[in-house]
């Protein structure tokens, strides 16, 4: 049953460097566009409640819509750091739409890559998740952190890099180009390495992941070892979700196009550029929300 | 040639969590020993500067030896945190004896642990490192901390064990009877793995390990698998070491004995209790620099 109350729709997507809104019309055309600060609810949960709110203004302002307006319309908001149920609710109790639903960046992504299909989603950038949808009901996997998930992410490779590199200097495994490049950024000091090991962020480990990658690609044979090793999670996932034929597969994040070749045969063939962006999936939760709504009062 | 200008031979060994020093006469008999403050020369130099002096002068009482004897001593100091060149020759410099060599804990332990005897030392603690020795020179293996080394130790097997845990929740692997443990620390909930993850010291993750060791040892599949993964460093290891029939093998610190189930079958039968401490090591190290030392003045 559809409810013709609910005249504009909104999709939110937010992460540590700043969130997007975008606004459409009943019939799904898009009128209005806007981005805002960083929105990690976990990292800062009042800023990511105001860039949210900012965005969600701005993209209103850039329809020509009074912005009371946002009080009729209905939403999906998928930001990074939304970790459980409490903090999803409180989110949504402090925005002023008509019906909101917030979810972490999972499904937003999923939605937008998929769209309705079938198949699975491996976004791979400092961090890492899979998604199998399945019916329109998607399973995830992965992307709980750099710490203890996340294999094959950016972080990943970097950190994984570095430690085999050390391999390399205890003479426990074969140098290579991949391996000189490596340590030839830490003055081939080891002493160094673990310097900047101890005080590295993710995004510190990712910044060498394009070594790693391009090593890969050329067949260095540690690089193609790491980048194989990285796959071992994109593969196992691939292993559960059972793909037919009309299933799409895409990869996503920085990170994720380049383990196209290390793929198992059947996924490879599968491959298809994603549909659109986490914002396009936010829009189309939000839509198929609207449409499900029932109309009240 | 010998010296008998050097009296006395003192040995010290420091870590984190405190330093112990000890006194013999030039035969070799043990006549002082004492405890002092903590020792990491990375994490505080000054203090373990001030806690080495006084572990020594505190020895020196217990020998009922006049403080200025120490410097005519020949002394061996291994120290946590002591990583490169200039950090040794800030230490030796603001200590007082006739000669001292300091290094890190590493040649100290190996030859506390191995004596003059060739064959490999599995030292595995929170962190991890291997040596081998062969006609009275070691090589060593790892022990570049956790971030970026240190496979198999306490801290790894800890890690590791949640990396899995998450793995059974995201349905990518199998439970038993460890994951259903491990879980339950983290009243089953991913989220609680993440932020205790995200503020893990290595020394939390490692408090995870006797959970895991004791799976292995009852043949728990996913404990057996990360003991099996945990021990591939030792093993990779063992096979640089070309072990012969005489060689030994000493698996020490909090893990290391658990490891022999683990080991390369060649590697098992070699396995021998360690001859003694890292104290030892530091002594005798001292006792070789002494009988090694040329006279002057």
């Amino acid at each position: 049953m559809t409810c013709n109350l609910s005249h504009y729709i909104i999709g939110i997507d937010g992460g540590g460097s700043g969130c997007r809104a975008a606004l459409s019309d009943s019939d799904g055309v898009r009128i209005g566009e806007a981005t805002g600060g960083a929105a990690n609810f976990t990292t800062n949960p009042e800023l990511a409640i105001k860039s949210v709110l900012e965005a969600a203004q701005e993209a209103a302002k850039s329809a020509d819509i009074e912005l009371d307006t946002l009080s009729h319309c209905v939403a999906h908001v998928g930001l990074a750091g939304i970790l459980n149920a409490s903090g999803a609710a409180r989110m949504a109790a402090a925005l002023p739409f008509r019906q909101v639903n917030v979810t972490d960046d999972r499904p937003t992504s999923t939605v937008g890559a998929l769209g309705t299909e079938d198949g699975l989603l491996a976004a791979i950038g400092t961090g890492a998740f899979v998604a199998i949808q399945k019916n329109g009901a998607a399973r995830f996997f992965g992307g709980w952190g750099f710490q203890i998930s996340d294999h094959g992410s950016g972080a990943w490779l970097g950190r994984a890099a570095m430690e085999r590199c050390l391999n390399v200097c205890d003479g426990l495994e074969p140098g290579s180009v991949l391996s000189n490049q490596v340590l030839t950024e830490f003055h081939n000091d080891p002493v160094e390495m673990v310097s900047f090991a101890k005080a590295a962020a993710p995004s510190d480990f990712a910044a060498l992941a394009p070594m790693v990658i391009k090593a890969g690609a050329k067949s260095d044979a540690l690089g193609r070892s790491i980048m194989t090793e990285g796959a071992r999670f994109i593969n196992s996932c691939i292993g559960k979700a059972d793909l037919g034929e009309s299933d799409i597969v895409c990869l996503t994040g920085g990170i994720g196009p380049h383990y196209a070749p290390y793929l198992d045969d059947r996924a490879k063939s599968l491959v298809r550029p994603a549909k659109g962006t986490a914002l396009d999936g936010a829009l189309m939760l939000a839509k198929a929300a609207s449409e499900n709504m029932e109309c009240a009062g």
